[in-house]
């Protein structure tokens, strides 16, 4: 499930996910950026440290292209292994990158060269970090054969899992990399598009994992401009109590009862004895 | 209209608000942190750039106490300023901090030295920053005159507006306050609380702002969490996807249109004159 | 005067500096970064805020190429104008950059887009930020008329003045640019190789600015290893006394008397009218 | 071996030395802040990264008191400990504290309350963090057994080491203590105004580690302003270039070669292999 800050996160981890996606779309909206490399890497890692505190989940980090070439690739991956991060998914894109979804002008990397950037990752930080190599290829208006070149050179040059992204409203082309991969190495989707496909497909295609890219902050998005709306409108919140979270549910989400228990024991131990 | 990150800021933006308030708890909940001070005055800064920067709004900024003393809090006032806020609101609390919301221990500032701060960043910051003092005295249990004299004090030191705070479940505590009060410096209140109180009779007390302190990121984590329950239980994204903003919202929130304009006019000048 | 931090950007002032040069090379070296972009936009923007605040001159930024394309570059300008800065300097390099310094690949960016991040960050600060277009040409192994040409489309663009940047161990080829260029823009220069040649021939060749653009680290650099090297190997820190500022200096510098009279004017301010 | 930035770190460990002192004034120093609390403590964690990052070296952090109270000192060893950190030094001072060697009012933390946050900070980072106790009686001109019975009860809050501090010119002070607290813990001195005694009575005195507190930065202060005057007034830095470190020995202190090769394997691997 995407995250894109602490609050998303202990949210996500509190509705049972096993594992998060710090979604570059995501933290950008969050940050109010554009999704084209406006954020730099280190408000990145910020935001993923913030993920990972808040959750104690197994982070995968959408580091779109890794930010430039090899070395600011591997110096991304060992920032995130750092902050608790548990993956990394480098995109063979250019940098500064463009949205997937925006445009029609997605210039691919060359395979040689983001395949140097894969390796990089690999030998700075692979024994604590998962290396997912996403290929835009289909995004890009590539054949398949492309998409397929691609995943094999990507394994060769050390991907732990394939991200294989699409935008058309189908599941089609996805289902046609996994019939024609052959499960080489584990598949991971993102049907922000093509999300009307019963997941029992994807298990059937043996998807490893399916990624729910952003509908978090969508969710925030539409519930904000509601309860902006009709505040401003009846100069009055009363009407929207019912449609927004207690307090007391925030204080709960971040544990400020072990603060109070904390007091107890660390500031005021003499009380607590009696 | 409160805002805690760039997201939020821009959706109250275009919801028609004039003027925003980064508030503390709802900044340390975005960021997965207790409001105790756990944000350190940078992060607590740099959430006011994003703010500022994506809504183009004036911005009061929830500073708790000034994250410290006098030196601390101007310091913190010049760095708000220069990051394009319009408003400090300064509470006379001690370092760090408890929500006025949690507990029952609120040790409040003695005037004095409170007062010190009000005059340090007033001398600081005075011609470009509007200058908040906000009032604890009731939330720690103080009587009413104790709230009027710290607002006379306050005053006196160089405060351009009062928040007198409350969390009784009526607005009578804040009422009581503006009568006898008589507008020497305009009021603005936080009906966190006492949010049934009708807008017209604070109109009719001629308080001079009120602040919903907290609602956007209370929608927020109300939206995710639902959202975030439902695609954990359905395994799918499927049905959620009425209660979600499109992705084009999104991109239109921020300008992509924008970008893409201007990667014609910087980027591709040839193709445009054509 | 180069700086890189709050101490180099006082003492540079203190010496009498009229301007500072916030240097990419030096700032990398503080930060312990290579100077290939390793650190990050907003590590830049803070090395800036620092040096900024601690001289209250105005500071030059050498910010690469802009880290990244026009969009980039105008958004880095708009953070710089904000903590301060008088001007920006963008190289006619591409992301990730390589020190000019540093082996024999310099890839130059094409004329049209470098001058589409030129006119970029022209529209965006133009009116509070000065642009200086940095020609690294010389620096790449082409020839004069191709510096030339640069330069006189890089005023077209909208810079306000030129960096003409050089390798050579003598002032030549500098002065044949100058010789060519006829001053149709302030040239700025920065003899770290060429640092033979006496300034008043830069005052006949017209040259309007001379920066000295990583001595202040440097020196720093040879300091610390020389106090190092004595302290370990002696085992005891007396025989550098004589090598090192007293304390008294930096509190000297950066006002801690400023600090104690303004606790006593906010902090105690009773004590003070006694 | 103090550091407080990337270079100075990795200057120190070319030195030789075995650990560094992460020194709250010279990071204060270097970010042109006063030694007060102004740096937030984000800013001490990022100093920690560039010079655990540069150094590769054991580093024990100047944490001054924690930032605040026991909450805000167990959230900042978490952060130090993520960063790489090996030990905090936390002592008994308030929050904003004053430098030690600044003024005359120095009030203490009250033994149980600076003991909690020894404890919460023990209980938090206890396996991977060395905790230091910092004693500042002398500083604040307590008596010898002020001195000794907070160091009993540090040691029973869990601190594996003690520093005793003292401004006195002499070490009589420190020997005093070292004989009256018979090594109970193990004792760490920072000889910066008594730094004449030979490094062989601190080993009769079985003192465990010795800091030089302070005196990178105020060796690199010194140069910076020698060849910062220099240049100012001979117009010129031809006379300083023998005072100033080469640029190849920064290239070569910060590993570009070992770019160069990353870049013939990562980059250009079609080329290595001819």
């Amino acid at each position: 499930m995407e995250a894109h800050d602490g609050l998303s996160a202990a949210i996500a981890a509190r509705a049972g996910f096993k594992g998060l996606w710090a979604s570059g779309l995501s933290i950008a909206c969050s940050l109010g950026y554009r999704d084209a490399n406006e954020a730099s890497w280190r408000e990145l890692v910020d935001a993923v440290e913030r993920i990972v505190d808040s959750s104690q989940l197994p982070v995968l980090v959408d580091a779109d292209g890794g930010f430039g070439n090899f070395n600011n690739a591997r110096l991304l991956a060992r920032k995130l292994r750092e902050r608790g991060a548990a993956g990394i998914a480098l995109e063979d894109s250019c940098y500064p990158k463009v949205n997937s979804f925006v445009g029609d002008r997605h210039p691919l990397a060359g395979i040689d060269e983001f395949c140097g950037r894969l390796r990089a990752v690999k030998d700075t930080a692979a024994k604590d970090l998962i290396l997912v190599a996403r290929i835009e290829a289909l995004i890009a208006g590539y054949e398949m054969h492309e998409a397929i070149a691609r995943a094999h050179a990507y394994r060769e040059a050390g991907a732990d899992a394939i991200i294989i992204h699409s935008r058309s409203s189908s599941a089609d082309q996805i289902l046609a990399f996994t019939r024609a991969w052959q499960n080489r190495l584990p598949v991971v989707i993102v049907p922000t598009k093509y999300f009307r496909t019963p997941t029992c497909e994807y298990r059937r295609a043996r998807i490893s994992t399916v990624i729910w890219a952003n509908h978090s902050v969508r969710a925030a998005a539409a519930a904000m401009r509601k309860v902006c709306g009709r505040i401003f409108a009846e100069q009055s919140a009363a009407s929207v109590d019912s449609d927004i979270a207690p307090l007391d549910e925030l204080f709960e989400l971040f544990g400020y009862d072990e603060l109070a228990k904390a007091e107890a024991r660390y500031l005021h131990p003499d009380e607590l004895q009696q």
